[in-house]
Order: C-alpha cells, then sequence, then structure tokens
C-alpha cells in the first residue's frame, strides 16, 4: 500500500502541491483514510522535470512526515511536471533503490499495488525483462520490476500497449504459478510531456485513483481559491485520494480504465491487460 | 506523544516483549489505539542492563516497526532489566541525541509527554542543570532536559524526590512564563535494580500507565500460558498501553502517582511535584 | 576539520562547483589532501539562495561521496550564489543538526575549525545568545552555537564588527577558563548578496583558506577553458582547499584576515577578533 | 574494496576485537594502509553466534568509524564466533542489504574483492542460482550473489568444494563474456563451529589476508600482553589486514590458497576454481 500524486500544469513550487492542500499527500503519510493501511512511512520519493535532459529524483528511506530535507527541496523546485509517492512497504526493504519513483532514461514510474506473491512469480518476470535493461535493476521492489517489463515491452514507443502487456505477463506467469489475483494496484508512467495513469486489477477491485476536473470549470465553483487562477487551465491532478477541501474538484478514475494527460490529450480509455506479444519463456 | 515499555524480572530475549505479544509495543508504532497520535514512527530506542557496568543503549531514527537491526538485537539479546522507547516526536528533530532512554553512567531514564511551550522555559531550565553535567547534554528533546534537572536534584540518591523537583521547577518556571499546565507525562527511571514510574500532569490528566499484576495470580488465571511460567514471580512490566490479550493482567497507575518495584521492593505512592529545594535563578 | 566552498557569481548547475572540477569538493570528502583529517565524512551540508525568500538548505549525514540525493539535487538547482560544507566531525554527534551551514533568516554561516576545550566554555558562550535566539539552536556543535553569538552581536548589521566579537568572546571566555588557544578556524557567511570570509585562529596557526582570481584574468591564462566563459565576470569561488586544475587560478587568504564579495565589493582586510562591546556574564 | 575481521576462539566482548587493538579493524574503515582504497565508509556488518538457532547480524550504512550502535553493541555482545565487515562500494548501492555479512540458515558469508565486469556477467550467474534460492536475494552486490551460488552447490555439505566451484563457474561465464580477470578477493564462511577462510583471484594478484599464530607461542613471545591469557589456546583471528601492535603475531595466508579453523580442524590448503559440476546455462 502506497499513496501517490503526479501533477500536469503551468509551473509551481513543489510545496504547493505536497504541503499545503487539505490532508495533503504528506498528511496522508501518516494519516491516509482511503488506503488499505492508514500510515506511509516507509520511505517515499519525488521525481520532477526541468531545463535539464533527464528528470531529478529524489528518495529517502525516512517517513516523508519528518523529512526535513523534502520540505526544503519542496519549498525550492519548482516545475510543471512532477511525481510524489509515499511507500508502505510490504515484504521488501527500506532502503533507496526500492522507493518510487524508478526513472530510466527520461521516463519516471510509480505503482500502488503489488505483484501478489512476487517470490513465486519474480524469476520467471526477471528472465523476461531484457537483457540490456536487466543490469539496471537496482532493488528488489516489485514495482521496479513491472516497470523493466514495461520497458522491455516498449513503453518509450507506447506506454499504455507496453504496461498492458507487462501486466499481461505477470497475469500470465501468476496463472501458471496458482496465484489467484496476479495484480493489483494504480501506476502513473510519464515522459515528462504527457502522462499515462492506470487503474487495474486481476480481481477488479482495484485500488482508488482520482483526478481533478476541469480547471476553468472549477474556477466558477470556487471563486476565491486563488490556487485555481495560479495554475493554467490544462493543470492537472491525479492522485491515490483526494487532496484539498474542494469536494466537487475530483472524478475518479473507473475501474479497469487509464488516462492520458498532457500536451492537449486528455481522455480516459478502457484497460485490458494482454498476454505478451513476444514469446517469453515461463518454468514449470 | 509516545509510547514505552519497562521490564523488571527474571532474564527474557528482548523480542519477548518487544515482539512476542499481541498488541505489542512494536504493533503500537504503527498503531497505538491510546495514545494522542496512532503513530509513534519518529525513532525508538532501547536500553537494557547486562554484567557490564553501564547499561547498553541502541537508538535509531527509523520507525521500529520496520527496523531490521531492532529485530536482530531483540532476537540476541537478554535482560533482567530494560526500557523500550517508541517516538512520536512534537517539534524536535528526529535525530539518535534526541531519543529516549537517555543514559548518565547506570541510570536510564524516558517519558511519554512534554514540557509545554517549551521555547518559552528551555532557557531558564538549561541554567538550573549543575554546570558539572551541562556538558553531556547532547540533544534538544524535552526529556533530556527534564532528566539533567533530575539528576542535578539528587536522581541517584532519591529519585522520587528528585523527579518531584525537577517536575516541580518547570512548574514553576512554568507559571512565572504564562504556561497553563506546565508538564504532561509520563516517565520511568532505572538504575538497573530497581525502577521507579511516575503519572502526572499539571492539570491532572496525566498520559495513561499500566502495570501487570501478580505473576503467580496471573498464573491461576491463565494456566494455559506458557510466557507466565517462564518469567520470576516477582517479574514486572509497566507499559503506557497495555500489551497482550490477557483482559485480567493490566493495573492502572492512579493519576498523580508512583511507583516502585524491584529488589523486593513493590510500591505505589502519591505523587506531588515540589518546588526545587535549593535556589534557582529565573529570569523574569 | 572539515573542507568546505562557498560560490558568487552568474547562476550555475551546482555540480558545475561541487561534482565536476579535477579534486573537486566531493572528492574531498573521501581524499583530502590540505586537510587536518584526510576523510570528511561525517555529513555534508549545502544552502543556496534563489528567488524564494529563504536560502534553501538540504544537509545529510551519510558521507558527501556517496549521497545520490546530493547528486541529483546538483544536477538540477541553478544558483548565483551558494555554500557547500563536508564534514568531519570532532566529539559532537553525526546528525543533520549538527551540518553546516546553519541558517537564520536569509543568513547562512559555515566553519572549518573548532572551538577548543568545548566543554569548558559552552555553558558561559550559551548564556551569551540573546534570549530570543536561544530557541532556535537545535544541535549541539560549536559551529551553531558560534553563529548564534554572531547573530546576537548584530551580524546582520554588520557581519565582519559581529563575528569579530563572537569570536572575541570564546577567546575571553577562553582564557579565563585556561584554554590556551580558544578558536581555530575559517568561517563564512552570507545574506544572499555579498559573502564574508573569514580566516583566522587564536594561535595565529589558521586552517587554509583559498579564493580564485579575477575571472578576466584567468581567461587570458587559460582560453580553452569553456566554464571561465560561462560564469560572469564577477564570479568567486573561496575554499578550503583549492579545486580544479588550474595553478594559476588561486589566492591565498593571509592569516588573520577576512573578505567581503559581491555586489560588486570585493576586498580583503584585517582581522581582529574583540572583546564583545555588551557586557557578558562569565562564571568564575 | 573491503576489509574484514574474523574471531574463533572463547567468547570475548566484540569490542575486544573490533575497537580495543591498534591499527582495529574501526580504525581502518578511516584509515586503512593496505587496501586498494584508505577509507571503507561505505557502510558495514557485524555477525555473531551464541545459543540462538541463527547468528545475529547487525548492519548499517553509516560509516563504522561514527556509528554510535555499533559501539554499543560491540560492548555488550559477546561471542566466541564473530565476523566483522567494513565496506568500500564499488558500484553499488549503499543499503543495508549490500552489506556484509551474508546469512542463510545458520550460514554467514562476506568477501574483500569484486566479480569484474558485473553488468556483463550478472544476469547469467542469477540464473544458475537455485530456484528455491533465488527469492532469498535481498540486495544488488556481486558477493551476496556469489554466497548464493556457493549455497547452490552445497555450501552447507562441503563449504570448500562449492566455493571452488561458484568461483569457477563465475570464472567460465565471465571468459564467455570476454572477462579478463572475473574474479578477485579473500572471502569467509562459517556454520558457527568452524570458519573457512579462502584467498585466490583469476589474476593470482590476490588481496592481502593474514591469520594469527598459535596463541601459546605467542603468549612465549608477549608474556606482558593480557589478551594472549584471556583468549583460548586455540583462539584464532583472520583479518584482511592486521591489527594490533604485535610483529611476530601474523601469518599470511599464501596465494590462492584457504583454510578451515574451528572444532580441532586447523589447516591450510591450495585452493583451484573448478567449473560447476552441474551443467548451467549460459547465454551465448
Amino acid at each position: 500500500m502506497c499513496r501517490w500524486l503526479a501533477y500536469s500544469g503551468s509551473p509551481v513550487l513543489l510545496e504547493r502541491a505536497l504541503y499545503a492542500p487539505a490532508h495533503s499527500l504528506i498528511d496522508q503519510s501518516l494519516h491516509s483514510t482511503l488506503g488499505a493501511e492508514p500510515t506511509n512511512g516507509d520511505g517515499f520519493g519525488v521525481g520532477w522535470y526541468d531545463d535539464t535532459p533527464r528528470p531529478g529524483v529524489f528518495r529517502s528511506i525516512e517517513p516523508a512526515w519528518n523529512d526535513q530535507n523534502l520540505r526544503e527541496l519542496a519549498a525550492h523546485v519548482t516545475s510543471g511536471h512532477f511525481f510524489a509517492h509515499i511507500r508502505a512497504a510490504i515484504g521488501s526493504a527500506v532502503q533507496q533503490t526500492n522507493c518510487h519513483p524508478f526513472r530510466h532514461g527520461r521516463w519516471l514510474f510509480m505503482h500502488n499495488g503489488f505483484l501478489a506473491d512476487l517470490t513465486r512469480v519474480k524469476r520467471d518476470l526477471v528472465l523476461a525483462v531484457d537483457e540490456s535493461l536487466y543490469p539496471e535493476i537496482a532493488g528488489q521492489a516489485d514495482t521496479e520490476l513491472l516497470f523493466y517489463l514495461a520497458l522491455t515491452f516498449g513503453l518509450e514507443d507506447d506506454p499504455a500497449e507496453a504496461v498492458a502487456q507487462a501486466i499481461g505477463l505477470v497475469e500470465a506467469v501468476g496463472q501458471r504459478k496458482g496465484v489467484k489475483y496476479p495484480f493489483q494496484g494504480t501506476i502513473a508512467t510519464t515522459d515528462g510531456e504527457r502522462m499515462w495513469v492506470f487503474r487495474y486489477s486481476s480481481e477488479r477491485r482495484s485500488r482508488s485513483l482520482f483526478f481533478t476536473g476541469h480547471v476553468p470549470t472549477l474556477r466558477e465553483l470556487y471563486p476565491d481559491r486563488e490556487v485555481l487562477f495560479e495554475v493554467s487551465d490544462d493543470a492537472r491532478l491525479v492522485v491515490s485520494e483526494p487532496i484539498g477541501d474542494l469536494p466537487g474538484a475530483w472524478n475518479e478514475v473507473p475501474e479497469s480504465s487509464y488516462g492520458v494527460v498532457g500536451r492537449g490529450e486528455d481522455r480516459l480509455s478502457p484497460f485490458v491487460a494482454k498476454p505478451p506479444a513476444t514469446s517469453v519463456p515461463i518454468t514449470a
């Protein structure tokens, strides 16, 4: 169980999104209300885009609520495109290399959920990672493995298709190993221009996911909220659990669907996991 | 807000007290039920006595629930006298030097509560610490300061009297500075042979404190509980919040009282804070 | 023993100054050559100015050479005015609140050296800190105390005078307590527009301090060095130990002197510690 | 580059071996003299045996020289069989799961050296790890992988043979991938009763390794050294680099050899890496 937040829009100080709102993501690290676990204190990570070629990533094993360096960073870094993640570890160690978001080139990836029965499926999934990508895997988190599977299946060319194949492989291997519901979770990935968000689980009872409504409409609803006039018309937040205190601001991403946000694009589509196109060896 | 546990009795592996019971102290680091805050994730500490002259102290800024080294230590260290503390920081930094228990010579000291409005009273209280003890203060926690005040007032000779004077000074300085309820909390201190536990607050609405009943009586109540037959007749646990699942096992320490446990002694007495005997300069 | 670096000039990515040069500050964390100790692995800190009202400060207890977050920060933060410090602890704990630079409002302060026999002089020096500033002291480092003394003596109005008085008090108290050479070190402080750097010790054998020559002159000497053409004419680095591989680039700050850099100002003056103007109580 | 120490003999406080001697292992964390790198500040680990079924392991990412908890542990834990390791990371992250010693059941394993060109050989080596052991791999260190290969080849039954096969496989895969000298290092492994130490490299220029002479003989040489009279006749230290100040105390383990110590056994034999008996798939 984790919580995450993704922002795309006109540049803002990170703290505007991470600390300022009521029931902020940082508050949720101590007191989540929608999560399976109320505390997400096993580390955190932030990834942000600026003018440099690669996004910055700041990850720590301290609980987010008392990390002074995160507070400093958030008060000084401005970005128009960023991810933040707070972690509740399930099994894997609390170490920076297991903290989200994960990065490859210009891409970031984060996840709230899990690969069920990881020890039974891990080896076969690791074998399916492209050999040239394999040495980059630095931690032991299920999400990092899922990211490298998606990269193997072409994340950088067609993110929705690649994630569908990666989860499809997880389900195929899981079923062969007798895992009832192999995948659970919401995912966000981005290249710094557009972001793709997914809500899916093998069980069709997926973790919650919400996105903010159209900013001009929100301004009409809440004409006295300054923040709505500071951000651009196309600004979007996508979150595991609503933040702030504007009841009409949030829409739920439907079960088994994915969305694309950014560069004018802005749509929701059904999501279907599919077995990977390339044949992947699975041990008996 | 914090949670603590103190054990005195026949030697046991620390994990028997820290991890094994239902709703154990380590569980409480993530989900306390009686505390003002459900999460006590801002570090922890353990202090234990063995054959060496000085108690061992292991303190960490990680949440106790995911500290692998604490788990190892608890599985390998045996002691007949130990303290454990999990911290929810109020204001002061999350750093080892602010973690309880604090140590001076053979003495340990820990606290669940606070000195109200610390910034207004701190300087006067620091001035009251004996000059020879002053350089030992390593952190910025209110509890460490309280410990050095108690040492100044003779903790090593008469712990109950010294704590009464230390809290009395906190109240005297607080009142002069306009602090309504200067002290809140439960305290435990020990020299490795006896332990003194206190429950008191200026407001007379003190944090909870419990101690286990007489072991032979508990054995009659729960004849199938092995742990009760492993420990000595005189074993005692004192805790902020009951652990385990033996409803009749716990007695509450009454408001405004203190207890002494160990070396055959075993009594509860009323606690009254008193102005320190020696005159202490207080700035206007 | 520590090492530090201060930059003032046109905005650059921090990594240009911290990581890129030969024998960079980060290299010096592992292999210093001029320092009393070759390893400065007891934490580090960076402070930088941007458009926000208060400088950012990032401090960590990990050795700088392997801190991944410092590497990320340095690759993404651009500043025209920043401090960096790597620490070799002498006695005080390795904790963030003991890491330099220290901050108060818009001011930063860092130090390579020590207050000799700190335990003998500390209490009297703490007493001399202005009562309104006292509660801000968060750690136990001698340098943080020196900073608050300098603030007490007017650092924000006249930095050179305030530092002279702070060191003067350290010497006065030290002498009364029988400390032979009470102060040692180099100091840098800044308000984000100008910086003041000091080289002084009671013994007159002060830690080394160097500053870069005039950029236009350096360009003539090294016409093929791109970095010299990227920075502004008035750019200056001040360091404990030269970095890079341009032999003619560095001038030594003379013994017992201080310099001012920035806003057109650019001068070196003799430094004399002086007893504080206000009377300060010193215990016998 | 790392440094390690292994002790077998009558029970002693860990601090007797780790901190007390001149040029102790903890001193070497800051100033090694024989190592390829003078600083071993990228974490450390200690593993020790007592009456419980599994050895204790304490690992930290802080430099050993300033870890207060290591100092406490070493002052309170007594053992007749323990390993200690200080790390200088080469490439892999500084995280607890990469710190030595590694543990499986009652076995510990540590290493000073490396698998050359790890990214080229890692995937094939991971594939050779027994499927039932694979899920236990928690970090990304080359040594952890080597340990699981040795376990796959029967470490628990015949340690010398299993290590020979594990290194043999590393060499076989390395040669197929064009790695000139695939293995370098000294290794220690133990089940808590005997320990096996190895000195070997593909290049035949192996890292140094030393063991203490016969205790009764050392007592004759140094009749005034108390420590020699406190330990049992059969006590042995094996180290990367001699500690203490007894020049005649140390013998070098010869190039390409291994030793067995404990339970009356005490012998040195030649070491030859050998291709694994079972066929292992290697990708082209």
